[in-house]
């Protein structure tokens, strides 16, 4: 099942509004603690999220003085859901499309934001392209994305000892760049495999300056949580701060 | 064995002297394709290479045009070699010390360069610190060295199939930085495991402007060679190339 349709799937929705990410927003997720302090000011700022699922941080970018937010997803039951919680912020809208669909005019925005969502995407050169069509020059990109040792191998698992223990994470065809097929939530997902060189050098080649790289480790006070302690054992997550240079903003083209 | 004496050791430096990078030079080394063209126009600069080894890139630097080259090892054997294949050139300085130990007056350098030597030093904020001693500012700093994924979990060994074929890459232990004991050339080797967080985050706020960023695959030339092909399967090494900021330069304290 492919992204555009999956999270609308009955079954796969209210599996996803079961997770501690889904209940909590937030302060269910493990690497907000570590993204976060990457996010710049938002008083006064435009913001994107591309992928905005719920729209928890569109509501954490409006409680903290953005003038106006635009969340984008696919799912129309995400977005339900976003509405609901967004009601007390009208500077908040949300667009139901597909990343690869949406165009805005240039300099709509001064932060473009996407959290675990450009795995999805087949080509991260057109998503480049998307953001220096509409962020203004020396505005932020922010992401996370599923860290490349986490998607190279594809099924996502760990290799399990005999007595059902994770042994090492494997890694495999790592510059096969691609589709993988994953379960995620008992179902299959298929998501898009790319090097590390192809995100960071695909933005320093691509007009943006680097700010910040960071794999974030679950904090403390989420070890306790079950298989929460073996992602010390290998990166799941890439958090990247970046900003556009000025004269690297371009028409889009398409 | 640590690396202070192990390429200093006869049966270790002879097996050494047989590796197609060490009998080839260059053009042995499946990843100086990707290498060569994250370094500045050498012509009229001064070089700094730690850990330089037989002195391959000293001459390749001094062919293109540098001005001054000082390249620094720890082991007297690569330096006797070296300093053979130098002769041609009274612009190559060799220099005998651990690279934790050198310093240098402000300013010394254009380029600092290091291929295939941090992974062996126990701090990397030490290594940025000595760089920012002796770069003047705007200069650049480009290093290869064993990636995260292959440092990681200690081996650096495949996973092997009971038929004897190598089965996924093995990472673990990825967020736990530190020494690792890994066989090479038949000899324990100690290496030091360090995230790309640690890497590339550490050189974002240290003063450091990252540049390019490339994970290299082996050329077309050199995949018949064995064991080539599995190395699209995991990176084995990290290729960055960055520049120092203006302001950033500090006097060493030590």
């Amino acid at each position: 099942m492919a992204r555009e349709d999956l999270y609308d799937d009955p079954v796969f929705f209210q599996r996803y509004s079961q997770m501690d990410r889904s209940r909590e927003g937030l302060a269910g997720a493990g690497e907000w603690e570590a993204l976060e302090p990457l996010l710049p000011d938002l008083r006064g700022k435009r913001m994107l999220d591309l992928g905005c699922g719920y729209g928890w941080h569109c509501v954490w970018a409006a409680e903290h003085g953005a003038s106006a937010v635009t969340g984008v997803d696919l799912s129309e039951r995400m977005l339900a859901v976003a509405r609901e919680k967004s009601a007390a912020f009208p500077q908040i809208v949300y667009l139901r499309s597909a990343i690869e669909d949406v165009s805005f005019p240039p300099e709509s925005f001064d932060l473009v934001f996407s959290s675990l969502a450009l795995h999805y995407l087949s080509s991260f050169q057109a998503f480049l392209a998307l953001v220096r069509s509409c962020l203004r020059p020396g505005g932020d990109l922010v992401f996370s994305v599923e860290h490349p040792v986490f998607t190279a191998a594809g099924p996502q698992e760990w290799i399990y000892g005999l007595d059902g223990t994770p042994l090492p994470f494997p890694v495999d065809r790592y510059f096969d760049e691609g589709q993988r097929t994953a379960r995620f939530l008992d179902a299959p997902v298929v998501k898009y495999h790319r090097t590390l060189t192809t995100y960071l050098d695909g933005l320093l080649t691509g007009g943006f300056r680097l700010l910040r790289v960071v794999e974030p480790q679950p904090p403390q006070r989420l070890l306790d949580r079950p298989g929460m302690r073996d992602e010390l054992r290998r990166p799941m997550m890439l958090l990247v701060a970046a900003r556009l240079e000025t004269g690297a903003a371009e028409r889009r083209t398409r």
